[in-house]
């Protein structure tokens, strides 16, 4: 069911140093900060041959990813991203078999246009899951 | 400098569990149990069609996994790993750039017979990285 590794997310305190950090130190191609205020993060991508990077920094008073950084203030890994080829039948598949999808249970449109849905942690192995219609 | 994303390493409390749950719900490519006493871990590979997911399980007494998990009972990341085309390229040009190399900073083999360093995970946005020689 799952395809490609969409991207991972990292949580990161300080976007400029970070992705200075992926640009300079790791030589990695790093793209400009992005504001994504319906998701309440600034995000910036970073391409490697296979897959993406994307920093995470919050934006705005209710992001999710300021709950995280006051958890983990250095950051860390937000979430990985799978690619699914339809999403609601990936849902239904998970629901029979008693995984637990975060909010409402229906996918809502993602950073990248696409519909997406969260996995809890808690029944992935404490990994923020992210299913990404391809 | 860095190229591929090799994969994505994930610590888990029990193993056959979280293949199963990858096997059957999320129906990737799960591979057999491979014990690798050298490196303290029992793997179980996934082959995604762009990358591997490693599940890591404590093998032996001194395993790293061991404290993780201690610290993180449901499992978690532990690492990701990038590929480097010189890894003694990559150390010096991180060691001047003023990041930290885990242990005596020479390159060991690793999992996959290739040599491979760690990055302290405080200087990388509380993320453990390996690169690896590809």
């Amino acid at each position: 069911m799952i395809g490609r590794l969409n991207h991972i997310a990292i949580a990161v305190p300080d976007l400029d140093a970070a992705a200075a950090q992926y640009r300079d130190t790791l030589g990695a191609d790093v793209g400009a900060p992005v504001a994504q205020p319906d998701h309440g993060v600034t995000v910036v991508f970073i391409d490697l041959p296979n897959t993406k990077i994307e920093l995470l920094h919050p934006l705005g008073e209710t992001s999710p990813v300021a709950a995280f950084l006051a958890r983990s203030p250095a950051g860390g890994i937000h979430h990985i991203c799978y690619e699914v080829a339809d999403i609601e039948a990936a849902r239904d598949r998970l629901v029979t078999e008693g995984a637990r999808v975060l909010g409402d249970g229906e996918p809502r449109i993602g950073a990248h246009g696409k519909p997406v849905l969260f996995l809890h942690p808690k029944d992935f192995n404490g990994c923020l899951v992210e299913l990404e219609e391809a």
